[in-house]
């Protein structure tokens, strides 16, 4: 496959520096088992090889963001939990970053962050849950009129169906954990999710707004070729 | 408890003739387990009991049903699956039986079945699902003018919390077996409905129309009471 | 639907102030995934704009209790863990909330401060589980005459079905995580009251003496319409 | 620990012909998987090495019951699925075997053929559940005076607990796949046994009447042993 | 939302016939729980609602596909097992549909039916599972070439991975029934999609080629619409 | 039932004072969910019902085993987590408990200072699990005397199933929630109780050793009644 | 990695020709999905592409097996299902194939119908489960003296577990389906094997005895390469 | 079975001194459950009774490893939680530990040094996960030329069939706890590796790194004997 794969092995991890020419986008790192050292050691060392975009380090605990505070250039986005690295792209398209409820938000923040380091507008809409349902559908045009839209729901799930029937565009649907008892932490939302009777949804793992938004920059970016 | 409870030993079964005074309702012939001849035979001793009312039998096969026809003044219901015996009550109060997609409709045939023949009236709504929005509120008055819902989905099984969100009466949720892979047999809308956004959803087990329609009856029957 | 749906916006949160129109009740605010200060803030909101009644807040932590405790008017219950503001209502019809177990109190209160809320008279039974029966039948006609149950549960479940076969009201089960081991936090006593062998049982979420008590409110409400 | 262990090897299958001499019973051939020529030559097997006791196979299909009939001093329970070969027993004790429906029968009987293939007396109890409490009320003394009680249920599973609730003998709880949706084969009424509110209960596999058959024959053993 | 929203209402189901304005797609007939007569007759009416366009009924067994042979322009996908009426559209884009093996078709053949009566372009690549990886590197380059990917795989699903590892487009992840044991019916398979460690795949219910194929639809739409 | 059941309500729970009637052994209090105050004023109220037997708190944390020794006659078994109160009978009959590892003590303990509290003697065999045949085989003998085993065991459960194969008296199988990974808090070795290949085990919730003993207790009072 | 990967195209299936120069073993044909003529003209190219050894198809069902008799050279395997081609390869090393009980035949002999079809010596022990321990033991030093042994159980599944004690061999356990209730098909005795307390235990899929055989299979290769 | 069975008998545990004449290797400690006395007591009973060998405690927390470092000759991995005591072996073979990510280390040196304390060679590969394959790839022939492999991966745990697919040699699968949402603790792992469409794969539990190095060990014992 690829001619010279490049790695940079810094003995803990080997970073994928052939990604990006793979699939468009870098390595990201995933904070949530590494340590402080380990997490910014390869974000930096990301940054180094992709001078030219952004790099990104999602699940950080607040002891990494606050010692991202202090690199040059750091964006650190508390909610989402994300740290970001290097020049912020111009920002082409438009997501629309729909959460049924308030407690959905580290979740949709995280999907904003990483649009925003991909380069991808993000548009937050924020508690649009199907209990209240003129509070989505006085949101619908604002929705219908992005390029993909991600639905993020905890407890029933049930709101991405409901927007996969109302619009044109795709549906990216993430599950998140809120909720409680039956809820199971997550796995009630992602059946919900899976199970959608309008088509067109696509789902995620639980709280994974991280993935959402790389699969809405890769939809993006079909868009963007040149016919 | 009881002075004299009353009990009609069969030999294979015991029936419950003090079930009325304790509960309001007769007891009821779960066929599913049983012979032809053990449903009719019990169904027959219940009516020889209850000369007054209707008594029921659910989840009848169709050799049960063939058989029930030569009964004198036995009411089957092919769809809903079910026989009743004894005089057709007058009908009082009415229950909106809303189902989300045409394959719901044996259990929501089971639920105007089991209705009638506890002398409730019974509005269906069908195809009313999610997935066109437009479907569920045309119909919203119509279901907000009755005394209680009950409400029918497989798959994604959202109708139900939707509805909850639209009106002021008790909303039964009954989810139903249809659907394919993670939909689980009904798992899935089973738990959408137990974590539903919108309060006052209460739900009954997978595919029961019957349970969730002696529920409504109970409910109607507290209204009915003297002050 | 709704001619000009009114909703609040406070940034974090987009409340339904049109919810009591729709549904009779208006919206409650859920604590358990936001800080003190979004609890405390939207419940204001929701007790301006709806001066005639009272609001709630449930899963209230100690903290939001305590800063509740400087809001006038509150009330707190540290049992149930819901925050109350607002006129009190007065209190028509009668709901038996009645529970297994010592261990099940905190769900219990739950459901009588939310039935408080909405105007309705709670009647608590505490500690009438099936391993010694007799405690149960010794209250049964004080249950029976209510015009509707709340039968809570955990570990086995089995009361609410108990209950079910005495009475002729409505019975909401609620599960309880009260339990330990093959319990599984309160599925084994969700799974057994689905499966409750006497008709007219509903189920709530694991836990939720708030949604019980809604449902149960609902079902008063249809007994006071007008004929 | 055996000096000279004795095994019959048929080739398919290696019989266990000391068990009798380590745990006082024969070893019993399961049926299930098995040829009817596999069946009834093991049975023949055991009963030739057992001469003066009856030994058992269990769940023996149509099939296989037919073909039993032609060997001499077979007994064949068709509702139990049970075949019996060699001389009756004496009967001593009495076990309660107690089923909540109907529908529960063959698990009963197949408890009841195997107490009676070890020589303990059976005492069967139909149709007692839990939704008509006084028919259970009502068979307490008989129960009660039982060296123990199978108790046996499917659905909600809840009766075993009631019943220990009631006795001092111990209860063998054995849950059954009858029911349906959220019964799933039996698991809701074996993880309500495994939480019976109510000490004494021990609970087998699903469907499991032989086992607990046996587990009641060990224990009246126990009583029967000199001082 | 709607003006004059459209249904056609037949009794047994509601058509949403305002749906192809919402959402860009026409309604699609799921047949599985239909009589051929409700589907044919479903599918009939949508297409003469729909005359410039094909619509489509999925999941159709023998016996509807054969009476569908009858109708006048009806192409009929017996590996895929759905029916299309209407006119054929124009191809336009190109999906890469992959199968892991030769198992996976059934399901890969509903996808690009699907595709097809959408005007989407379907380039189907069989039998490319992970265990000979040689065989999904040679394709590497055809896959990537596509505006989208639908990468279907039962057993361990592992392919879908792997393959977004590889491509920079969207990729859309069908788990399929294919297995045994503890594949538990595709759940493996749908677990190891939604862990999947590269980033950009998204996920569709156990054997949905069609979900996915119209998720890939809509994906194209956004591309084709003027900047 | 019975003619003036004795409840004893202390406003937080009703005290069963009638059980002991009923079932041979007096209430037991469970105090996982309780105060240390609750745990130690039932505990006295039940001693005072019963002057002349112990009674048993059972899952008594640090603090309440703590306080507990401040109580005249209090006996805490710290390892087992129990407190009891009142005259220690005189033991009769032997109990083998026999824990798979070390890990089981806890469980083990809790049975065996529930059989003391209820007369009845116990013969603790600890670390003779499976993976070291030999150590259970060397203690074949003393097993097999006994009037009952209770078979304690985590990771794969195997051992009580051995042991049934071994002995013929009954054997109370307990799981304990030891292992880790796929042991699934226990539900491994539930599993494995459950389908044990030997027959005459019976199964208790995942580290239930105070129902495991309560049942033996039951076994053994059999075993006492005059003829 | 391959410079000129071999892959033979059947349109329906592409055989991986360059897997016995990366594995060691030749593709086989997994039959369960397949139709008849799949199956064989599959078997027919892996054969013809490898003269020298014989080629598999496995989960053949009895269609394809008398089909497959027609075949010059083909050796079919009723029992284990399987179907074989090619000449026999001289038998080096002995892996031991124990199955706990009778109904684990069928999944036993695909295990040694696998290794003889790759050269490798079985030998075949029958029906010594842990029920009757001194079976096991008895053939004890047969099994400790093969290269590897196959332990096959179903139910508890706690037969491999022993045996891994008692040997110094690696032991490759696998769950068969066997069983009822909660052995759930199989995954009782797979979460037993997984948590055996014998250290050296792996775990294949459940009745996946081919895939245990060919473990076996590059186990004993590794003992035959040049020091 | 043993002679002379050895067994030394510290209170709280058994050792089974005579487990390295059956097995080849000498008990092993799991201290999660134990204290810090318990764990070293029996590690140096351990080693005085195999002066000739390492003896070895697994999952040791802080404290006992640092209480650890006082005893002579220990040797304690902080990162795989263990310590070895006694001389160390000479090592013989190699097998390739291959971890997909940075976060399975733990398990993967859990494993290292397991092996190293039987003797065996182990060779560490990091970081290989399947979403930059040409990591793998370039790893293949080092990881294809050991005796063995242990292959360990969280979150979709795809890399063991993928390593399966390159290497004649075993493959042993260690699934890990890696990952959140719907890996639910490493369960989607386990899936995927008894799942794996490539033969000879084995799995042990969910992060057991100390297992597969002892299946590994047993694989090598073989090819060691004399022929």
């Amino acid at each position: 496959m690829s001619q010279e794969p490049s790695v940079d092995d810094l003995g803990f991890a080997r970073l994928d520096l052939d990604r990006v020419r793979r699939t468009g986008d870098p390595e990201v790192v995933l904070a949530s088992h590494k340590t402080t050292e380990q997490t910014l050691t390869a974000l930096a060392r990301l940054s180094a090889a992709h001078p030219d975009r952004a790099v990104l380090a999602t699940r950080c605990d607040a002891a990494t963001r606050a010692a991202a505070r202090d690199l040059p250039g750091a964006r650190v986005d508390d909610v989402g939990a994300t740290v970001a690295l290097g020049p912020v792209p111009a920002s082409r398209g438009r997501v629309a970053v729909v959460a049924a409820g308030t407690s959905d938000l580290p979740v949709a923040q995280e999907a904003v962050s990483t649009l925003q380091a991909h380069g991808t507008g993000a548009d937050l809409v924020l508690d649009v849950g199907v209990a209240g349902l003129h509070r989505l559908l006085a949101e619908r045009d604002r929705i219908a009129g992005a390029d993909a839209v991600i639905a993020i729901a905890g407890m029933d799930g049930a709101m991405p169906g409901v927007v996969a029937g109302l619009v044109s565009i795709p549906v990216v649907a993430v599950p998140t954990s809120v909720g409680y008892g039956a809820s199971f932490g997550g796995i009630a939302a992602l059946l919900t999710m899976l199970n959608a009777c309008a088509p067109g949804v696509t789902v995620v793992n639980i709280d994974n707004g991280f993935g959402a938004a790389v699969a809405a920059v890769r939809m993006l970016r079909v868009a963007r070729r040149p016919a």
